[in-house]
């Protein structure tokens, strides 16, 4: 995090944990407000470029049935709201401007303008950044990593946090493989070494391939909610 | 940043200031010491899987005749260390835990360990972060933005604080224009929006393409040091 939590001074560091248990206050009290409401969160937690945006696009079309609602992060633009916009879902832009993360108040602002219904299902798609949303507790029902096979298969080890806090793992753009060097099973061998019993779910969006598993794990945490 | 930049409290955005500006004093007085000891350093910034390290990997055994020292940021692990060393050069890792980026003490520290000589070129590779990294000034000649081309071409407008403060631009993994969705002018054309008379190096670094001009825009620095 940004203000400095491995860094000695103790001032520094109990700000933080303010900020954060502060935090997790409006994050539980909306946890509670979204399983009282069958609502089901989750957010989407990746660098740049891993694929986000494109994994909704090709995500949303098959939730049939399911009334779908989106927060988008990102520094600047509404690009990816426009982009999801196109699927028919409700969908809000966020800009954070130098902010790195959403918080939980983004979201409850979120939820006050989209009004998803009962047993809706809430993307919550963070600013890229695979570092600092780990921390950030949103009430979502789960936190998802979603990373590409054009980066690396030492990521989980790399960067720990996000993947010890994430329930799934969409590994995108996996038509890039053949010309990658990316050898999966070491990469979910990190990742459940990391966390054990990580679900991960291997998706080439723009193909339509690994989809169905991935959008029956999704369907199946709206029919228990 | 992490601790709340867009947020309406004063007191956070008061203390966040403070966390800079004192950023900011070590890196001037850091600034001073290495154009004084001629050394030439360099902050990369990237996501993870940007191919940061790999740039370095391929570009290091063109820089004949420099001495380079490299520090490595990473959360967790000395994997990136261990590549680097294998090119022979002084290389230190830093692990900075939760924490989202390299900063001036940090780098001091770093100095202190490498002793790099007079005429040295040292690289910072940041924490994998396109956002964080930005705002703190590492006493760095120039900061660099490494991106890949699986990222997009609308990642400058998305997140514009990084390419602002950049001076150069590396597009790595080259190779894999052929089967993304990226035209390179129009990424091109988005960054030097956000950041007029960027340089721009297009690299693809398993293949040694386009390291001559850029090994050549590094070696300039040194010579002009």
């Amino acid at each position: 995090m940004c203000d400095g939590h491995e860094h000695p001074q103790p001032r520094r560091i109990t700000l933080e944990s303010d900020l954060l248990a502060k935090n997790d206050r409006h994050a539980e009290a909306l946890r509670e407000r979204l399983v009282h409401s069958r609502i089901v969160a989750f957010n989407l937690i990746g660098s740049p470029g891993a694929g986000k945006t494109a994994l909704l696009e090709a995500t949303i079309p098959q939730l049939h049935g399911i009334h779908v609602a989106v927060i988008e992060g990102d520094q600047a633009t509404d690009h990816d709201a426009q982009r999801i916009a196109k699927t028919g879902c409700a969908v809000m832009q966020v800009n954070t401007g130098q902010g790195c993360h959403l918080d939980a108040t983004m979201i409850e602002r979120g939820l006050q303008e989209l009004q998803p219904g009962e047993r809706s299902m809430l993307f919550v798609e963070n600013v890229g950044n695979l570092v600092c949303p780990a921390l950030f507790d949103l009430g979502e029902r789960a936190k998802i990593v979603v990373m590409s096979v054009t980066e690396g298969e030492d990521k989980p080890l790399k960067y720990p946090h996000v993947f010890r806090a994430a329930e799934a793992l969409v590994l995108t753009k996996l038509d890039l493989l053949p010309y990658v060097d990316l050898d999966p099973r070491k990469l979910v061998e990190h990742a459940r070494r990391i966390r054990p019993g990580l679900q991960v779910f291997p998706i080439a969006a723009r193909k339509g391939e690994g989809l169905a598993e991935w959008c029956a794990w999704l369907r199946a945490h709206v029919e228990a909610a």
